[in-house]
């Protein structure tokens, strides 16, 4: 089975959970309609990714894990979108979460996404209990304070923001996440991926600044322009179009460097070269060439 | 140590955490804002009172699980208090946490405490990492979907309520996990804890109807009449006064009945009416003398 249909599976099974009988069938849709249907998935693929590079041994549970750092993702778009937030009216092309069911739900149903983030990590190592322990300390250090995105999206409520935090936390934090619970998932030592992750994340905050600058709403499938509208720092303000584009190219090569010695290193590093690269949005992709 | 120090120790030290450097400041604060200063403190003391009763073996344990499901407690007054929800400016004899910090800072600070409440499970799970598995099990049916506190709360946003599972999700829910809890963090058969959990969380819930009812606003610390304002389902309305008073007695006398065989059940059993009883409104309390 191809990576992709593994991450649309295990969601759809986390998701099929919390609309078991008995609950609130709207707040199951809304659920449902948060993750479905899909973005890039790019922390569940980037997850996979470091577990086939580690030897995958325990594939349900590269699976769980993959789908709870989705899930967290999504709970963060959700809440981010918001009114007191963003107030964003479209997300993926589709009516955002609080505009198709309501404020309240889309706080309730961020809520739940986090939660179902963690049992979905407890119900995939049901065969290897060793492994939880990592992965949801992992986890909830990427989800909460002091560094994970919750913190990062209240580093916007700051008189002064901590750039550096702010973006670490706000868009790192799951990057990390999705490479140091690949190794976790594999009981492998995971702090050498921890870097990997980080240099991605950063890579996928500059190519997304660049999409905000570049892109019109309708291939973004989300307002444009956000950034300068909430007075929020983009790296081709700071850095120059030009700029922005080889601070991503820099990026990636750090990348594919920092990969720790491992049976899929080579492959993977050719993965992350080309999948950070494919960040680029297209109108730019030939000044990268 | 008694009881209500290790609780409040344990609170301290799992906020402590998330107040560590790198993170924004007025997030922690919030954080903490909506942890202290204490409120009652039931569901926590009740893991404890079943701990003891299990003859608690590992303490560590027994106050991270507490400690976990009172930050699940505050996180969901914290998100029920939203402008959304039931708007209300108080809780606990001050100023809620969105009209002191903002709404953004109240999404955000129930977001990191639901998030605390794993890490917190997590940590104090070192020691016995056996037991983590049922306690993240237990914790994330109590919190999410379908059957926890965010889908109760999401019953509010349904057309059609089912009244059953909306009282046992939205007040149920952190009863029975706090019995449960208290005997998976004691490694023991956690199941027939469940039942205990769900009769004293009806208890509580018409207790809570009565006070909305005969309390004052300031004996409150937070809005009275607020379900009949909300038009949610109240046990007085239903009931009766008097009726609502016997089915408190009959609830704790149930619940005291139904302590498995333990060490310390004879204790627990006594434990469980006055606990019960003291939750009566003070005027109330000559009529169930």
């Amino acid at each position: 089975m191809d990576v992709m249909t593994r991450i649309e599976n295990a969601l759809a099974k986390a998701v099929g959970y919390a609309a078991q009988q008995g609950g609130p069938p709207r707040l199951a849709a809304a659920m449902h309609y948060s993750v479905f249907p899909r973005g890039a998935r790019i922390r569940s693929r980037l997850c996979h990714a470091v577990a086939a590079a580690c030897g995958e041994d325990s594939p349900a549970l590269t699976d769980a894990a993959a789908a709870a750092i989705e899930l967290l993702h999504c709970a963060s778009l959700v809440h981010d979108d918001l009114p007191c937030f963003d107030d964003a009216d479209t997300r993926r092309g589709k009516p955002a979460v609080h505009v198709a069911f309501g404020e309240p739900l889309a706080v309730l149903a961020g809520d739940a996404l986090i939660v179902l983030s963690f049992q979905t990590i407890a119900r995939g190592a049901m065969r290897a209990p060793q492994r939880l322990s990592p992965l949801i300390h992992t986890l909830s250090r990427a989800a909460g304070a002091p560094l994970g995105i919750a913190a990062g999206q209240a580093w916007e409520s700051e008189g002064k923001i901590d750039l550096a935090h702010y973006q670490q936390a706000k868009t790192g934090a799951l990057f990390s996440a999705a490479t140091v619970m690949g190794a976790n998932a594999c009981g492998h030592d995971a702090e050498p991926w921890r870097r990997l992750g980080e240099l991605l994340g950063e890579a996928y905050q500059v190519a997304d600044d660049l999409r905000d600058v570049v892109c019109t709403a309708e291939e973004l499938g989300k307002p444009i322009g956000q950034d300068e509208s909430h007075g929020r720092p983009n790296a081709v303000q700071l850095l120059g179009l030009d700029g922005a584009i080889d601070r991503l190219n820099a990026l990636a090569r750090n990348a594919a460097a920092s990969i720790p010695e491992c049976r899929g290193a080579r492959d993977l590093r050719s993965h992350i070269l080309t999948e950070t690269m494919r960040l680029l949005p297209k109108e730019l992709a030939y000044r990268a060439a």
